[in-house]
């Protein structure tokens, strides 16, 4: 296919837009990919469109590989599905809802797991029918509070979300690693530099949810990756490694020391390094115990809950969240403090609150035979030496401390370092949480029902194209991997005069006839201009038909690395077509 | 490809659903292409999706190849654009309107001409860009009152509209007669039983607008077409075929009657035929003047229009309406009659209606010549002999009067008869209504702006997937066009045992190595239900792997005849290569 850029509906920009601050949104406006028509509103221009149906026939065609059918919900749907999950209220002002002519309510879908959890339950009926994985790519609507970046948060979107519906746990875990495999092979294959992120703990049972993030400087989400290996996590994720039990024997005894004016850390440190006691104490030598409370779904009360973990650590409240998730959290207040007259703040100790039944976890590093500077649950005084498994054994471990640049990394190997990316890609073990809204059963063979358990995949379709520009460009413009780039040639006739118009239109006709794709640049402008606008617009490959040809040779650039190369003109269909096909 | 039903995402029904009245319904919904999620909001399963996808190509196919250029749309809009065009006020209850999270206002579009007036603004300047044809393959929104017959009138909906950017009419004639034909070549293609209708009178120029419509009993259009021709068109865009002026000279003088008690057309015929006049009256020898009042766009006031038609003829609201479009028209009230004491109820004739400088406008039947009974201005009072041309001159003519079956074709060949059809295009041109809204102006060679005029066309995308079912179905089911078709082959096992299992899957095998796309029954339910949903699912060419394949042969049955013939295994990939491919 030959398109001519004389009559391309392409306007390149020589200025970034004023509204833009990442790479990928100023050149995909520069090069005339996308405009924008409303916040977070993008139209796909030609060059973006055909960028945009690569990334997605990559998508599709790996889906399709994996055994998973694709089907097609609407984008407009009726309330009562995500009433019946109460997403309808969870989603809050992030759903576009509105009204029909009769006064009923719809909303644009945000995601898909109701419609498709009520399709299968209207097919299948029989665990012979299973298991079935389904998957859309499809418009999805978000109303963002801050519609940001172009391409890469925008309120209207193409996402391929697909769903498995296995009838036990482990053909949950199948289905789960034949998506990981598969978006490990999509992404693969668009040549994304990405990190696979644990996005929970791995209480809930193994990899229950991971996040595929795009190493990008630009990007919103933050993680952790290890400097020696491929180890990466969401820091709400990172299991802190702990340290082997040590033997008790042989440890000093616990002993309360008076400790005037020490109601913080760093008093308390300047004490005892003063105290005279024979050793060099740290912030990590004492044990700081954070006091909160917390209520379960449903519950009306709220339960005390003491956090204990080193000195030198400052308690992270997302990992805090995710480790108490679903309960709620939240600080004590005086009332709190006036009502449990045993906590002695400044010199909160394990004691106290074990003797007084609060519920108390502790950070990981606190295994047996650790001891500790804490408080003694009496004002100005602290004890030392404390040993956990001797003189206080907590209810459990909390991953509730900040995680810093430094740490070991939990798979043993290198130390963690934070990175940020885009989010491009999220398979998750939904579980029964949809299944039971909607009562999803098969039969089974003997004849008693079998809840299905489900799992949800996403891919930002319509992103990735962003993302792709996030980390494939320079400072004259994009470069397009060959798999998505919109065309596979990009010919630049550098003269006006009707020889080199001539060769460079029979030069393109002869690269079509060979099964290529070809922008040619035959417009009446300048070779100067034609340059830029092909440096922009970034097709991987160049060729140029200019003074060299009365000499029989054209000149083949790569965009990306710069390297130009002369070819005979007789030789470069083939040599082109090898380099196009790899 | 090979898709076996043993793990297709595919239920057949064996019943109707309750609310499905028109076949392709029926069809699409029983043998799972389709399902309802909302009043007019469908999915598309997976057979539903590969036939839309199919079509789809189809229309891309040939925009492409008439040098459209493909871009494409948020379907959430902002209000703006439509508020300048007065369209978000003129689409009155069908526009799906919400806001956002802030409070703005957005509808769901239903057609894009401001956003591509506005796209074409924002990157051409100069004459030299002109002419551009942009398109794009987009999911629609209207919010239908009456939402029916599954896909054919959904509230959720793809189309494919374009719209052409021209700088001449000469110009848009040009982007219009590329589009009619490339719409032939695409339902031509896709196997449509179609009339190209005019949809205006060819008052503006020509054929400015056509609608194309599938021929359909269900369909919800009304046409006339021509018996002997092929002549269609919208019942509004009917020319009433005139006949040619006749010579004055020799006519008998006008002569009124005394005609007491013929208030009606009815009354009079008899009346003259009872009066020994010399001659045989029909109520087509009458002239009858319908009062009416017309306002124009913007104006205060209301002016008077008589419309004269033959006595035979009723006045068809819709045509006069067209007629008279954009102006509004009413009926006269009594308070009409009193201000206006010349008109004689049931006697009104052209004398009074010329002498009070009414506006008098007759059928095209009334031509020079034509001698008429009509009102003498005078209660109980008619004149004979009324002769056009010579006793009243009228101000013109105008297409008020209903059409009926056997009038003659406009086009001079045979007779109109009426039928019905499902629009499935629209070509229209638009002239400079949107350039104007929007200012879109090409700077022209003498540095003078040029208007820029336009033209509009649509296809109806998902529409077309029920209009194929529509047109090609029997009692047992659906068959499909194979440019269209699910899969290219449908291979049915009709058997349990391994040998017929194993020669399935070989067959199979072989036909998808030789390129073809084939839907597998391996179920292991009985022939007769295979057979059955076979012939419900609609692949064109069924193959039979069954008791013969012992003696080397299988069945290839042609779904639409039903002719059935043995085909020698060896031999059976060729011949069906060669069937599929035609």
């Amino acid at each position: 296919m030959i398109t001519r850029m004389s009559s391309l509906f392409l306007r390149t920009l020589r200025e970034d837009p004023a509204d833009a601050e990442v790479p990928s949104h100023k050149l995909l406006v520069r090069a005339g990919y996308v405009r924008r028509v409303a916040p977070g509103g993008y139209t796909w221009l030609p060059l973006g469109l055909r960028v945009f149906r690569n990334v997605e026939r990559v998508v599709r065609e790996e889906m399709d590989a994996m055994g998973a059918q694709e089907i097609s919900f609407p984008a407009l749907l009726p309330k009562e599905p995500y009433e019946a999950t109460n997403r309808w209220t969870e989603y809050g002002p992030n759903l576009f809802r509105l009204k029909d002519r009769k006064g009923a309510d719809y909303l644009l879908g945000p995601t898909h797991e109701e419609l498709f959890t009520l399709t299968v339950k209207g097919e299948y009926a029989s665990y012979k029918d299973y298991p079935v994985t389904l998957y859309q790519i499809q418009t999805k609507y978000r109303d963002e509070a801050r519609p940001r970046a172009g391409i890469l948060r925008g309120r209207e979107f193409t996402m391929k979300d697909s769903y498995s519906f296995d009838l036990t746990d482990e053909g949950l875990s199948a289905s789960y690693q034949a998506h990981r495999d598969t978006y490990i092979r999509i992404f693969d294959r668009l040549g994304l530099e990405y990190v696979i992120c644990s996005a929970t703990s791995g209480a809930m049972g193994g990899s229950a949810s991971e996040e595929f993030l795009a190493v990008a400087p630009t990007g919103e989400d933050t993680f952790v990756r290890s400097t020696d290996s491929d180890y990466a996590a969401n820091v709400e994720a990172v299991v802190t490694p702990a340290p082997q039990p040590r033997p008790l024997e042989g440890l000093p005894e616990a002993q309360v020391h008076h400790t005037p004016g020490t109601p913080t850390i760093e008093s308390l440190v300047a004490f005892l390094n003063g105290a005279d006691l024979g050793r060099e104490f740290t912030a990590a030598d004492t044990l700081k115990n954070v006091l909160l409370k917390t209520r379960k779904p449903g519950a009306e009360g709220w339960e005390l809950l003491a956090v204990g973990l080193p000195g030198d650590r400052e308690v992270d409240t997302k990992r805090l969240e995710a480790a108490l998730e679903p309960a709620e959290v939240a600080m004590l207040d005086d009332a709190d403090f006036a009502r449990n007259t045993f906590l002695v703040k400044g010199y909160i100790g394990p004691k106290a609150l074990l003797d007084n039944g609060v519920r108390y976890l502790v950070d990981p590093r606190v295994v047996t035979g650790t001891a500790w500077v804490t408080g003694a649950d009496k004002a100005e005084h602290h004890v030392v030496d404390l040993v956990a498994g001797r003189d206080f054994i907590p209810d459990g471990t909390i991953e509730a401390a900040e995680v810093r640049e430094g740490d070991p990394s939990p798979d043993g190997h290198g130390t963690l370092v934070a990175a940020r990316g885009i989010e491009i890609g999220h398979i998750f073990q939904l579980g029964r949480k949809y299944a039971d809204a909607f009562s999803l059963d098969a039969l089974g063979a003997d004849s008693k029902p079998i809840r299905i358990t489900m799992g949800s995949y996403g891919i930002g379709v319509s992103r990735l194209v962003a993302v792709l520009a996030e980390q494939q460009h320079d400072a004259q413009g994009l470069y397009w991997p060959r798999e998505v780039s919109p065309y596979d040639l990009h010919l630049v006739v550098a003269g006006k005069d009707d020889a080199l118009k001539a060769g460079g239109e029979d030069l393109a006709a002869k690269l079509d006839a060979a099964g290529l794709s070809v922008l040619l640049d035959d417009r009446t402008t300048s070779p100067g201009v034609k340059f830029k606008d092909a440096e922009l617009i970034g097709v991987p490959t160049i060729v140029v038909v200019g003074r060299g040809l009365a000499n029989g040779v054209v000149e083949v650039k790569d965009r990306k690395s710069g390297e130009r190369a002369e070819v005979a003109v007789t030789d470069v269909v083939e040599h082109l077509t090898s380099l196009v096909r790899g």
